[in-house]
């Protein structure tokens, strides 16, 4: 009696999970946004659909619904007007836990069907999403399409795997027979039944509105739990999306829509009483430490699985290939303008410089070289838009203005016009130097396109510094550029100890703030940047409980 | 290369991984005290190395030794005098946190290989352990053998095999290539490295020294954990043969014995600053609510798996076995003096009483038949202490002497003695009637020989009652006695919603305050009297983490 969607996405699943457990490169989801892949007019598609909104209501009908709401705010300056409905906490909340029991008794293979067929649905939406995700985000098209959409997708895919992965191996029953000597054995039935631990709340962040939220919704989804998704208030619109297509593939099914539902909410109490009723059994979020802590010492009735600030730092010890370096380090402080939870804040170098292929470089050098390699990586004003994208919050946009103040200023950030949005908000990044002394400047989160060159008394010190701030102020990334085994080992050793990921020496096409599902291990969980990583056992399997009955029989 | 160890131990962990798969009865240590299993002199040889403890200084070289300390006090009345190590908590945690690299390089082979080699080396002297579980917590001999030693050695293994089985699912390396079109693919080799989250604290109970100590042990042991016991003041020696033997292993294989270590601790106040310790990462926790909860509060460095007070409830409302359903109950309050946290303490009848094979019995009728399978259980005076054992705490007698107050007594606590020791604490059950609306009397856990026959007003009645207790109080066990389909469909609904485990007619040998390894899930870990089950992939999923790291390969 499997369920159909199950045996419809079999293949998928079992390709998934034999991914996560080898972690080599797989993907079921395209990540090239091609015509012949999506569709010739998909992309025309999807941006009409995503217009069609603007100025509308949203079409979601959700319980307790008390009103309509157009919060959004696009960096691209794109007037949006998108009305979202306004629910009562309380009323998602008891729509929520009556949902639950239907999902539960439809069994681990019937979610994981379902969860599977809502990730089809929504990687064939991918321009859709996409064009939600650049317009809220700010992110440029591409990294909108791939890391909004089919990467998304790829994280969301890969909670569904450990989740399978951990409730397929719990039988739903058994027979447990005890030998009793030369008398005859004892002999029981026994149920288990996986149970949801009830309402799961996933927090999303105004910059990655999709990649951060899948892999909670759908670890939380495909262990039995409902979700209510509340997204941040001025990206709402890739969630109401998503929403909406997981609540048709539910409906479809004849399961209760309000297993998913959207959560519009602008004061923050309100996400507080949400994220502190008593049914809420977990929360997933992304943000900053701010809430993130109070979520964490307040909302004690849930498991909360966060996603915080940190300091990502590359240790510049020495190369053999300075150019390729300053290339690689220069895209990935441009990329989407630094505003990626993963992107370097502090590059740390020895004071006395590195030894490359080009000869020694003093600090300064170096630091003036990476600068002339972040002015080359964005000279065609096209690629530079393409790269930059737009600043998401007033708040980056401030400190970017004041970036002078943190330390000396190799780079200053530029405003550059989009050729498409007039009133975009695109800015290059700030490139400061400083001394390791100066921690008030580069050992907290100044999230955007602020970077630091950060003298350090040489490769030893850079290391033990490295391996502090992940230990003090947590860290998603570490870099380390080095041609000396024992350097590398030193590295190797120190985010082990603090519980970091390493790259070591990207020159390529791989940066060091990308991190690729089913492989990588983002944001590993054991360091203060985030307690729980995308995605391991860990992950799913606290979501869930087993809940047996046992009898006798002949 | 794999570690002779885990070649050692090979099949019983394949064994173990497939029993914890298919949840039948199985395990490797075998539960009879037999001379033929455990040697002609296992018995005499166990004892003896336990009475040459006594007045003794406990051979235990630890770090930071302060100086002895013989806090233990027997149920029996038995003078033990063991001089226990009192060593700094800095000093043991800083020796643990030495020997972590170490056993976290030895590799998730290894790590489970020396476990088995302890856990086996522990089967093998279950004798010794069994007379110090005995002497110590006042369980009655068998109970003392089976509970302490082969038991809780299979709940060791079953975290063992949840670890391993978690574990063994990470490569230790992979190649990641992603195609680029037609240009060559991007390669890279991963490490993953499993790590300890850190230091782990696992504090004992009084009433089961070795079965509530073992799993949080031994899945934080082999998750890459150093381990720190800090069992009860009153029953210290099993945890210290067992930190003992461990050590040895770990010394033999040239590890760091300081990786587990006892903590003799008498003052709560220096139990809190050992949890409290930054370098704390877990907490295996089985007592009391106040202390529980203070942990939960407090503790917030670690996770915390916990297992505290519950209400545990029975529900009859009919049978067709009315006399082995006495015989059951009977037992199940007989057995240890009730002093187990899955004994029953609550057993909700109806008003109108129940029908039964013996016809229709009065509420009042069921109470005093039930009172009279007591003493029938208890008749022969050799059998009463064996069954009974001693009472574990002075709390414990105190809770028996004021019963009277709880409700009306309808069998009333004797003290026997004890045919071998004349200072034995031993007491008969109290049983007590009362009404669904007396629960200031009932619906608080009154651990020990102490329970009552609830009032209520039917069958409906009592099954969401029994829901409403575990809801709010919690509750380890859960019974049903019933001829209906409807109630059985009821109770298995109540309690899959309140997240407790259901007991259905049990009549025979199988008792409802008896969990097995491998097969039952005990604790479920979703109602309040248990943060966490033994054993299931949540239990040692979140112990450990992987920390990778990556690098371009031709």
């Amino acid at each position: 009696m499997t369920h159909p969607l199950f045996e419809k996405h079999r293949a998928t699943l079992d390709a998934a999970v034999q991914a996560i457990r080898t972690r080599g490169f797989w993907t079921p989801y395209p990540e090239m946004p091609s015509p012949k892949v999506y569709g010739e007019t998909a992309n025309e598609d999807g941006k009409r659909a995503v217009e069609a909104c603007f100025g509308q209501d949203f079409p979601l009908d959700q319980a307790g619904e008390t009103g309509r709401l157009a919060p959004e705010r696009s960096p691209y300056g794109t007037e949006l007007g998108v009305r979202y409905p306004v629910c009562s906490p309380s009323a998602l909340v008891e729509a929520a836990q009556a949902a639950q029991d239907g999902w539960q008794r439809l069994g681990a293979e019937g979610r994981v069907g379902v969860c599977l067929e809502i990730l089809e649905r929504l990687n064939k939406r991918s321009f859709e999403i996409a064009h939600a995700v650049m317009l809220t985000s700010g992110q440029g098209w591409m990294m909108a399409f791939q890391a909004g959409g089919p990467h998304a997708q790829d994280r969301g895919l890969e909670a569904v795997a450990y989740a399978w992965d951990e409730m397929s191996r719990i039988p739903a029953e058994t027979v447990w027979e005890k030998p009793q000597g030369k008398n005859p054995p004892l002999r029981m039935k026994k149920h288990f039944e996986i149970v949801g631990r009830g309402v799961a709340l996933v927090i999303g962040c105004g910059t990655f509105p999709t990649w951060n939220t899948y892999p909670g919704f759908f670890a939380a989804l495909a262990t039995g739990n409902p979700v209510i998704v509340k997204p941040h208030e001025h990206a709402i619109l890739p969630a109401a999306i998503t929403v909406r297509i997981a609540r048709e593939v539910l409906a479809e099914q004849g399961l209760d829509p309000n297993l998913v539902s959207l959560a519009v909410v602008t004061k923050r109490e309100d996400t507080q009483a949400l994220a502190t009723h008593p049914a809420v059994k977990s929360i997933d979020f992304t943000g900053g430490n701010l809430f993130g802590e109070w979520l964490i010492d307040n909302a004690r009735q849930a498991q909360v699985y966060a996603e915080l600030a940190g300091v990502n730092n590359v240790v510049v010890e020495s190369t053999d290939a300075y150019k390729a370096m300053l290339r690689n380090l220069a895209f990935t402080l441009c990329l989407y303008s630094g505003q990626m939870c993963t992107t370097t804040q502090a590059i740390l170098v020895p004071a006395g410089g590195i030894d490359t292929d080009q000869g020694h470089k003093s600090f300064d050098e170096f630091a003036s070289d990476l600068a002339a390699a972040i002015d080359k990586t964005l000279a065609d004003p096209a690629v530079a838009t393409a790269v930059l994208g737009a600043i998401q919050s007033a708040d980056t946009l401030r400190r970017i203005d004041e970036a002078g103040e943190y330390g000396k200023v190799v780079l200053a950030s530029r405003k550059l016009e989009h050729p498409e949005f007039p009133n975009a908000e695109v800015r290059t990044p700030v490139l400061l130097t400083c001394d390791a002394s100066d921690e008030k400047s580069y050992m907290v989160e100044r999230f955007g396109p602020v970077s630091f060159v950060v003298r350090v008394a040489d490769a030893d010190a850079a290391v033990a510094l490295s391996e502090r701030i992940v230990r003090e102020h947590g860290a998603l990334t570490v870099g380390v550029y080095s041609t000396k085994p024992q350097v590398l080992d030193a590295m190797t050793a120190a985010t082990m100890h603090a519980g970091a990921a390493l790259s070591i020496n990207l020159t390529g096409a791989v940066f060091v703030n990308q991190s690729a599902a089913f492989s990588d291990y983002h944001g590993v969980g054991m360091n203060p940047a985030a307690n729980a990583s995308y995605a391991d056992s860990a992950f799913v399997a606290n979501r869930f409980r087993v809940v047996q009955r046992r009898y006798h029989v002949e």
